[in-house]
């Protein structure tokens, strides 16, 4: 058993109490980590469509494969339940009967726009055609966005493990080496260490000019002498992550290479200073900037300076110029400036923050200062 | 570097002959295997789309955060690149500039329906109001569905990379062990025996009453005397997979599920027999499910027998009652008969197989009969 037991009922209450002050009649969400948050079941995202509907009025339903009904048995709060056989001509039925059950043939009806897909869109749009479809992001990550005690604790562990996982990686890095065979190692130790067996991503390992890409895939290149070397890794507790990076040298590099890092290290932490209940999103992306911009770097850091982080890896509050939103005692997000030079390389500093009563705590505390690889 | 160089501009050739032929002008894909099958570019899905549009007169655009410009520097074909930065309301302008130069404003644009979400969908339905959005998947596997001789050996390997992985992990299983600590295990072994570091699929260890769901997820639960145990899990190689299942005993099994693993491994060897050039996929599926549906135990084999396996683990081929489609040789699938006993447990054989001219080649030969962990 995980040591935490969420609280489905009660999330699904808040949503529903949610729904009724917005213009949405219902919520119909897809195999994904919001469904998973608001019952507790979880399903493959595959080619069969698996939705999940809560509708305001407090009722629930949920359409999927006839051979996936036994996950249900264990749940202990009502939803009713349209299944259909392998033949995809059926299918639409299940909607169709479900959509009119839960009386959402002419109805506003909210979804997740990094998440539900043309395929469960027009299974929905056939079954209720005078039906509106929205995203209602920012309804359901109300009260996601603001962690309790026991979700701190798992993000905590979270970045334990990864940083335990680190520490059991680097003896192992020599020259010669290649990005793959790092990950591979890096990724038995997330797992010796404690994590659970679904990482919230497959590690970024990056080396020498692929660090220069923000989002490197790893590759077979093999590590040489003044190479850069970033990892960009997390772990999983019950459903919550870490995800973080840092960035060691093979060898002596050269001065410039030096000098970035020493700023992207001071970027980091100007950035985490502002972070206070209180202050903007966008109050901790431009204090990192700043000092990155001050020292003539600005255009080699074109990427946002964090993400939220939540029971999924990129969500809001996203730490980026523009976004006005305010700080509160309770989100999670990430501070990651980076300076990144095509061709040569690239520093990232990433690390997992709390907003606190009194101002912030970081999840992840693994030395940021330049450490060579010998 | 891959031993094998995938054939982009051809294969970006053979689609535009497609679309030549077809009611599309164009096809649009969002960060997907499919993308990567075409281009060679490797994006993680993630809040900010990345879209790959081909037309079919030609030409080619992408559309992508600009700090993802450098992925682009090596490509040796022609591709008009629209980018965008970190401020959301700036992202329209670059799909409005994009589908304005490629001519799509009123247009037919075919899309992946299990791949491409709300939020891509958006951006394109507000670039071009007057265009239709439409399902190609018909279009989009023709072409991938036969494979050629570097990626029959990818999925060769993949198999063996699997079945050595398994072989390493069974002498570690023992009563009292739980499916997630028997999960991590096998992933060390995977990456260890040659499996690409991004695994097709978390592996599923499933034991005792878990097994009787067919996706089950892993748990906590620990080996107990008499648990069914089963394994669903796959290796990846250059981008191609193996996705196996072996169901194995704990100690001494009641005399029930014995005699439904005995019939599960025959209705594996029924299907298998019947994969063949010119025979149909629902053919493989009737064979299968005649065994088990003469011994009474049709109502517990819910899902199809098997699906198709390329760059995605479940796709056409899907071997299924009512799929018409005539295998060609060089398709791949899965055979994956099943019975589920609610409550007490499943026993799944899946195999990976090859249709060629004489008949079926079984990537997959790990042996099928009843074997007992003590």
């Amino acid at each position: 058993m995980p040591d935490y037991q969420p609280p489905y009922k009660h999330r699904q209450q808040s949503l529903i109490a949610s729904l009724k002050n917005s213009e949405f009649d219902a919520i119909a969400l897809n195999a994904s980590p919001s469904q998973k948050y608001f019952t507790g079941l979880e399903f493959h995202l595959m080619e069969r469509p698996i939705v999940l509907i809560i509708h305001s009025n407090g009722a629930m339903g949920i359409i999927l494969p006839e051979f996936e009904k036994g996950k249900l048995e264990e749940v202990d709060y009502e939803i009713k339940v349209f299944t259909y056989s392998e033949e995809p001509s059926e299918w639409q039925d299940s909607f169709s009967q479900a959509l009119n059950i839960l009386d959402l043939q002419d109805a506003s009806i909210g979804i997740e726009d990094t998440s539900i897909r043309f395929l469960e869109l027009e299974f929905l749009r056939k079954a209720a055609p005078k039906s509106r479809i929205m995203n209602a992001d920012s309804i359901l990550t109300v009260g996601r966005e603001l962690k309790d005690q026991n979700e701190i604790e798992a993000m905590q562990k979270a970045a334990d493990i990864a940083e335990a996982a680190l520490s059991a990686t680097l003896p192992f890095i020599k020259i010669g080496l290649s990005e793959k065979e790092i990950a591979a190692r890096l990724v038995q130790e997330l797992l010796a260490n404690g994590s659970d067996a679904e990482l919230p991503f497959f590690p970024i390992i990056a080396s020498g000019p692929n660090s220069a890409n923000p989002h490197a895939s790893i590759s077979e290149r093999k590590l040489v002498e003044g190479d850069l070397l970033l990892f960009d890794w997390g772990a999983s507790v019950d459903g919550y992550f870490s995800d973080m990076t840092r960035t060691f040298t093979i060898g002596k590099i050269d001065d410039e290479l030096e000098k970035v890092h020493a700023l992207v290290v001071a970027a980091n932490e100007v950035g985490k200073k502002m972070v206070a209940p209180g202050n903007a999103c966008q109050d901790i992306d431009r204090a990192a900037r700043k000092v990155i911009e001050d020292a003539n770097y600005g255009q080699f850091f074109q990427t946002r300076t964090g993400h939220g982080l939540d029971l999924e890896v990129h969500e809001e509050p996203y730490i980026r110029e523009g976004n006005l939103k305010i700080l509160e005692s309770g989100m999670t997000f990430t501070v990651e400036p980076g300076i990144y030079l095509p061709g040569r390389g690239g520093v990232r500093i990433e690390d997992d923050v709390l907003v606190t009563k009194e101002g912030m705590h970081s999840f992840t505390t693994f030395p940021r200062d330049l450490q060579v690889i010998e």
